[in-house]
């Protein structure tokens, strides 16, 4: 069995000593550093460090360790920092529309173990694919929204009291076709990941399948990123692309990108629940 | 030896035994056939054919070929076509400024005999590159355009009383800074291949990598495409990704891109030499 | 709604006329040629064909055209080819053990409608699937085979008992960790396609991910390709590959190697639903 | 201007304190910490670290450096570490037999001001590419190996001597045909770079891409690696891969792999030259 860990991500200006002062007061209490990755961005002079440690001999009780490292450490360097335990499993909400191809892909992951958390509920505004929540017994909630959007402000409520009633960490938009009110991405700040089916920045907005057919590339691709107040303008966490040719209808392009959203979805998801994404001046600092 | 053979490449309107019409045509002349590929465009109702046939044993002279071709069926189907003889090899200019990776990259495939083309002449707007030429014996002609653009007509007359001297067939942008004046794009329409430092549409204008790094983006790209009138624009012919991380500046970004563009340059120079590529509307067909 | 067609795959050695031959006979009775791919193989002086046509205004009954064919023209040119119409359903067995991402991946399409196919069955020595197979609503067959193999030729008895009453055109074998006897793969013949873990032909047999741990890859792979009866060694259909680092264990090859093989898996599939795969002398031609 | 900086690349068993230790060291001594990357191995629990710390107000001079963390630390934890210093350039041979495509992308970087290196010397057992040395003003080396290897004992002698006289630090073999002999292999331990044009281990020994073709993979790859004793099976730098169909012949696979080589062999160099390569096991580890 896996050893319980803790997971610092921390950031601040760069300085000398602080791997030595860091990496010393995990040491000195008998905790011993299992992976840490660290970063220095020389064009703003700031420093990016994960490091993640065993806790079976440290000294300092888990409630304790925040307040120490943020008296001892994180005032003297002006950091900004998060700490994480392992065995607090991430609770993901996954929201969905009416495409199965990446919902069959989570669950199914989800549903081999890949994953260190817990899937609580499917929010959507369509009926459609009821039936995958049901054939993996996870509930569903859907919420239609008018086509007026005159009751958006409810259906957002009642996503918001879903959202805290289950404790969610983060969310998974698996090719969710709403745009998300500010309030929700103000209260899960880079934690709602979403897909986007072009290779950002190209071909913002919808059907970038078909725009991309229009302009002719010759490779098309995926974008995941969290979700900010600007439109595909979030973060970027992960890409890939695949090779097309002039043979390629926007409906096969359709259908080459489904694996590809799956893909960088699912990696995205992963790197998130491992706690090795750690945001800045809008970009992702991905760690080992 | 390989024999001479001819290369037919036409577009028109599907219709009913286009196909049979046109190979019968060859092989009834006692062409023999080495290579079809055709493409219709079910969207707009487009048929595509490249045709090589081999000269051997055909009885049409060539220089009645094109005549009689129009005549028989070009006509019938409302064809647009464009004839080659693999025996007329292509003349090919190079357009520098200052950096020196794409232009080694295409001379060192030509003096290995990769292609088969003549290179008579380098054009530059400044003197940093012609110790190239020089290694190559290649003649290297400067016209340096005024910081005002003052003698830009004057410098484009230039050039163009050099190809058409030279008996250019077609230019290629190796990292060339300059816009193309319309004079220029006009006489060799679809014949300018350019690349541009990024993944298109993502980045168009200057300084890709920087933009690329601005935004976050995972991966970069390159792009090689014919010149039109409209900036980085014109028909993509050719694509291709590396991926990048968080720790890449936009230096680093400088440096892997280079072997992107060499890579992609190159590809695109070899399929136009091989008579491969097929524009329409503002898209490329890339035969096999 | 889509029109029915016929495809035809053929090859035969090469000579003058075939395609302008085979095509009139296709136009002249009133057949709409909607795609046609060839392939010269210079060295072997063999020619390969893929021809599929609208069947709407064809004037040939379709029991007709196999006879027709055969006599006009397979015996003229020594031709070696299939009749596929588009309106017979492929029927698609698939064969698993224990690991459920393939399987998975398979189901999620079908239900999605990506393929025109039907699946009537899941067979496996274990029954520890069998719960998907009950959320997709698919009869799942288990024969275990024990550990000494004494009852081998009765398992595979069963299943080929079963194979016919389903009248199952062709076998997927989703991470089958059984040999399959060389009786089904007779008839079966290019019918059968698997899924190795590795790129093949590195790390054939057992434990690919490990073997490629210990030697220090860069890049792992993985290949779908006919079963024959040399073990790994069948006529390679698809492949692709992901990049690793030195970080990488054994398990997070495996992590890796799913996603790979779900896809690799799944466009072979795609290739074979379509008719676009011509074998030949143990390689496979796969068709635009 | 960059700062003189040193680099410190280290192994050892697993254990508490290590970064600690090592990076107050740095930190004490008034060294700043460019970069750090560690990695354990934690299936043989093996700590390997590379550090770089620019030594503008380090206190510790230069060549007390290595006498001092051997005796401080490199005892305490077994270690095995090396020590350079950013302002001893590499110095680089090329050995070369008869393609150019390998030697002309290495030159036309290092004329480019890619590599921070010096390259006094080409060694070939042909004249073949004596004018692209000439063109670059290198010195170039021939000494011919009798049919019968007679004299192969002699001409590595010489080799040797020149090596020593130049002061070789490491050798790239850009398509090198020959084997190198044990003496060479012992010398430059883990200090000669080899491109085999194949994924390895696929395709080992001669003749790579033919044995490619005539398995009909679908996929083609290039592989840097260190020479050993045991022929192809060194420790593996870097590979990378390009899609192949049924079209390519020996020939043009040839020649696609051409653009592989190039990249993948000056990947590994950047790499070394960088030292950013610790081999551990018959592996590598590549840190950031």
């Amino acid at each position: 069995m896996k050893s319980p860990t803790a997971i610092l991500l921390l950031h601040c200006p760069d300085a000398h000593g602080i791997i030595t002062d860091v990496t010393k007061f995990i040491t000195d209490n008998h905790g011993n550093i299992v992976d840490l990755d660290q970063y220095v961005d020389h064009i703003d002079n700031m420093f990016f460090m994960r490091l993640e440690w065993d806790l079976t001999d440290f000294i300092i009780p888990r409630d304790k360790i925040q307040d120490y490292f943020d008296t001892l450490y994180a005032q003297k360097y002006q950091m900004t920092f998060s700490l994480y335990f392992s065995e607090d499993k991430p609770r993901m909400a996954i929201f969905v529309s009416k495409m199965s191809h990446c919902l069959y892909d989570l669950l199914a992951r989800y549903k081999a173990g890949e994953w260190d958390v817990e899937i609580p509920c499917i929010v959507s505004n369509h009926e459609d694919l009821r039936y995958i929540a049901d054939q993996f017994g996870i509930p569903y909630y859907v919420w239609s929204i008018n086509k007026d959007h005159s009751n958006k402000a409810e259906v957002e409520q009642a996503e918001m009291e879903l959202l805290r009633k289950e404790n969610i960490s983060f969310i998974v938009l698996a090719r969710y076709m709403q745009i998300i009110s500010d309030q929700m991405i103000q209260e899960y700040q880079h934690k709602i990941i979403n897909i986007h089916h072009s290779f950002l920045p190209a071909f913002i907005g919808a059907k970038p399948y078909h725009q991309a057919w229009e302009r002719g590339v010759k490779i098309v691709g995926a974008t995941s990123h969290y979700i900010t107040a600007d439109l595909d303008a979030g973060p970027i966490i992960e890409q890939d692309v695949v090779r097309i040719t002039h043979r390629d209808t926007p409906e096969s392009l359709v259908l080459k990108g489904r694996d590809l959203e799956k893909i960088v979805l699912s990696r995205a998801v992963t790197k998130h629940i491992e706690r090795k994404i750690l945001t800045y001046h809008n970009k992702t600092i991905i760690f080992n």
